[in-house]
């Protein structure tokens, strides 16, 4: 596949971004959320941040309060048996999860779609119940002049998907929980076909293990219904262990045009593409067999989660996909994939 | 509490049943719905069967097969070492899981709501993708004529909730997945509430490990949003480990009263009872804080999994309510509780 990197990758790193605290560090920005807003590409970066402050005896876990109505820091000690450490990411007790880190939303803005202006303070940070673990991996559904964003809110009562919207980027409305848990990769179709809304989701099975893409319809973007398994994990392949919806799908001229993302048994995330019927989204036209995009350079190898290649937003202009994407769970990075290589690895 | 148990339970037992194919058996009936229409009470039960051979070398697992849309059955050889008996409801092997029954569900009509005839095939059956392990656990809620049958589908992409309709118990209507995996336990209340139907709903949220209750809210039965974390487990209490709702919730002077199942780390499963807002059900009033109804009877504490009683159905008339519920997963049985004592019970 021939992919145009951009020679400034990593566009936006932690460097970048202000901490929404100051006894805050922001450890990674990626998976961004995208769209086009008159003259400007805006990105709705998730901003990982953690406790600057170390502790030898230690590990401090950021949660949001509901009581007090903020961010509160609570430590787990690191000679506690109890405490599993063992995954970077989380803090296992018995019958417990905790998060090392919490996220949220933030703005920025570019007119190249190469530098951005990140905003100094979280567009949409955690505020309810289902998000005191943080807010992560926005897409964006432009529709009749509304952008919809589908987040994931996390929580120690599960991962669930929320929907907020704006008109202007500025003021931010929330629509409440529209998956249930344990469900995110929400990819919400930018068009009504046939009067119904439609959107990918990966819901996760645990008594079978499964992580795949399903398709639902709705008749008002709140109210979800008709869930029909799409498409699964394929053995041996470089999507064999999971898989989600990336970017809102496209619509090309031979149906719509899903980049989703898939890891192989060694935790691998490469990009690839699903071609589903125009009008019956439900019936998979075709499938990338070998990945569209995966890590290569050494910004997607290395980092927080490396061999990671993922993205929430792309742009379909002059027959190319314009993708953001995180590599390693690190930092943002901007790709471009011409259409036509799009339509040749789905062998179209 | 003075629970009132028939003294001809089991009302219903596997040796009432007449198998759906010759060379099965039918190794349990419970977990029924129920309706009242008419003259009649109408119980939807769930029927789960295997095949009747017997083989020294293989366990014999039945699932539906969506190529020849019949059920067939696949051996799993005894001293295979990638597959797993412990669970005698299970085959576990690596990364596969697989039911050694497979539940269908039948009608039974009775006049004294004692006595019932039991139809010689079933009513809804796996035909689906979402299905091809069966069909369990079946609530009815019944709203202007129209019975609507919320009901799991079990297949290997995961543990869905499906809906069917029917006006006239004979002939029935499909309405698909309402609910993605992993999902059950769903409990449609029987009116709407300003204009919107609502239900209660039991994700499973694998990271976290929880198996709370849910509100979701609908425009037309078909399509669920607006989730909302209603109840959750409590520690040391006879619900500590999972709860799910039973029946479809019932109106009483006081709100909605919902009769729900809770398990404690024993597994064993008793009943208890929620209060929810007349006008906001989002809003508990009241839970038990002691069961209303635990497993004492033989019946109840030995069977297939002993120590459990669940109801899937409930019908409130001349201020008590019937039980019907299922004992042990093994058989049907009626009991009947004065709204008075659930009142109490309450702290009302």
């Amino acid at each position: 596949m021939a992919v145009f990197r951009a020679p400034q990758n990593p566009i936006l790193t932690a460097g970048d971004i202000r901490p929404s605290r100051p006894d805050f560090e922001v450890i990674g920005v990626f998976n961004a959320a995208v769209a086009r807003h008159g003259d400007e590409v805006i990105l709705l970066l998730r901003v990982a941040e953690r406790p600057a402050e170390r502790r030898k005896e230690a590990v401090l876990c950021p949660m949001y309060d509901l009581d007090s109505k903020k961010i509160i820091i609570r430590p787990f000690a690191r000679n506690d048996p109890q405490n599993d450490f063992s995954d970077p990411r989380l803090i296992l007790r018995p019958g417990e999860t905790y998060l090392t880190s919490i996220s949220h939303l933030r703005l920025a803005r570019s007119l190249d779609g190469i530098r951005f202006a990140v905003a100094d303070a979280p567009a949409i940070q955690a505020t309810t119940e289902y998000e005191t673990f943080g807010v992560e991996d926005p897409r964006i559904t432009s529709i009749d002049g509304t952008h919809y964003i589908a987040y994931v809110g996390v929580s120690p009562i599960g991962v669930t998907t929320c929907l907020a919207s704006t008109r202007d980027f500025t003021s931010f409305e929330r629509h409440g929980v529209i998956f249930h848990p344990d469900n995110k990769d929400v990819a919400i179709f930018p068009a009504a076909i046939n009067g119904r809304y439609y959107a990918l989701h990966r819901p996760h099975s645990s008594l079978f293990q499964r992580n795949d893409v399903w398709l639902a319809e709705s008749p008002d973007l709140l109210c979800w219904g008709n869930h029909r398994h799409l498409v699964g994990t394929r053995d041996g392949l470089w999507d064999e262990t999971r898989i989600g919806a990336g970017a809102a799908p496209v619509r090309i001229d031979e149906g719509w045009l899903e980049v989703y993302h898939g890891a192989d048994r060694l935790h691998r995330y490469c990009l690839g593409a699903l071609l589903l019927d125009g009008k019956r989204p439900w019936q998979v036209l075709a499938r990338s067999e070998r990945p569209l995009f995966e890590p290569q350079a050494d910004y997607e190898c290395a980092g927080f989660f490396g061999n990671v290649v993922f993205s929430c937003g792309l742009l379909l202009e002059d027959q190319t996909l314009r993708l953001y994407y995180g590599a390693a769970d690190t930092s943002i990075c901007y790709a471009e994939i011409s259409l036509a290589d799009v339509q040749k690895n789905l062998g179209l």
